[in-house]
């Protein structure tokens, strides 16, 4: 299973958030919550190898991490129904483990602690850590394996803390491109990369197959 | 000035839509709204070079375009606050014109038209259109230049007249991998091959330059 780990400096471990205000009353959730889509969704399918999860850092019952992997239900890409899946999953109190990861419905699980514990959960995979100014993805060659977890700061980066934290782990720095994107389209570049190193090209890339459309010489 | 032009087939072309069940309500207008955080917003910036125009197909006062510029001001990334911005240009009824663009707050125009205006307010530039199936957009050398343009289908796809249409006006086909992916992903990947193609991969893939995390080897 290919991970993709999102970490929220400050985004809230708790359901206390506003739906109409969500940038404004969640330390930014939003941005985590549109990585959901971006590693999970793809036109009319969700990614049978994927999970995400979301380290969340900031309010009074941070750290917790929410993980949703395919077997998640109903997972719709707008903001707002990715916002009312997260608050109904951090609002009760009771659920979380400082453990292991505890399932509160099919493929959404939550877990009191923060970094430590989601590297627990990868059992040694390949780490990646998206950073700007680092090797570029395309020319990485260790890239695509089945157990790929990827790391990646939201609007605020990666704390100090994380960022040691991973190297200490083996995380190997990659880059999406030359100019600083936001952690969903970050997302999309490896998962577009992934997808053409899985899928021979003349398996896809076929012009004239299956477009009406002409092409200019 | 780079465009992207997102097609909604039945994305309401009026502000008559409820903020709480954008899907529901809209004709997925939240496709399209997403597509246009991708096309303009990067890490803590605006693209310059970009504009954004939604074809929206959907209730009794379409066809109308609306189009965004980087002289829009607090653009944010959240749904939410796109579908504010999009009610608040799509309520007035006498807004649109049907011969030309409307500005109605900088950087925002909207007009009562479809494709041919959008054509028309193009001047000639290259046209690309994203297909499945089509020429990789990595092996596409044609790509790059300062005033292309890219049309992009909802999660409907392109209707067959604006597929023929597109044909007719030289639409080059391309496709951006293997999979299906939404329509904002595909503007991503876009993106970021054109900003590969702007800068000189020693100028940002210099592993070491700038990161602090330790490369496995």
């Amino acid at each position: 299973m290919r991970r993709f780990v999102v970490f929220g400096q400050k985004a809230t471990a708790s359901g206390d958030f506003l739906f109409d205000d969500l940038p404004g009353t969640s330390g930014r959730l939003d941005v985590l919550l549109r990585c959901v889509r971006a590693a999970l969704l793809y036109s009319h399918g969700i990614r049978r190898d994927v999970t995400v999860y979301l380290v969340l850092g900031g309010g009074p019952r941070a750290p917790r991490v929410l993980r949703i992997d395919p077997r998640a239900q109903f997972l719709r890409p707008d903001e707002r129904s990715l916002a009312i899946l997260a608050n109904k999953v951090l609002t009760p109190e009771e659920r979380a483990s400082d453990t292991s990861f505890v399932e509160v419905r099919p493929g959404v699980s939550i877990l009191s602690g923060g970094l430590a514990a989601v590297l627990a959960d990868m059992r040694g995979a390949p780490l990646y850590v998206l950073e700007e100014n680092a090797l570029d993805l395309r020319d990485d060659v260790s890239l695509g394996g089945p157990e790929d977890a990827f790391f990646v700061g939201d609007h605020l980066g990666f704390d100090p803390h994380t960022r040691a934290a991973l190297a200490e782990a083996g995380g190997r720095a990659i880059s999406v491109g030359p100019l600083s994107l936001h952690a969903e389209d970050a997302i999309t570049i490896v998962s577009n990369e992934l997808d053409r190193r899985g899928a021979p090209r003349a398996a896809w890339a076929t012009p004239g197959r299956g477009t009406t459309a002409r092409r200019a010489p």
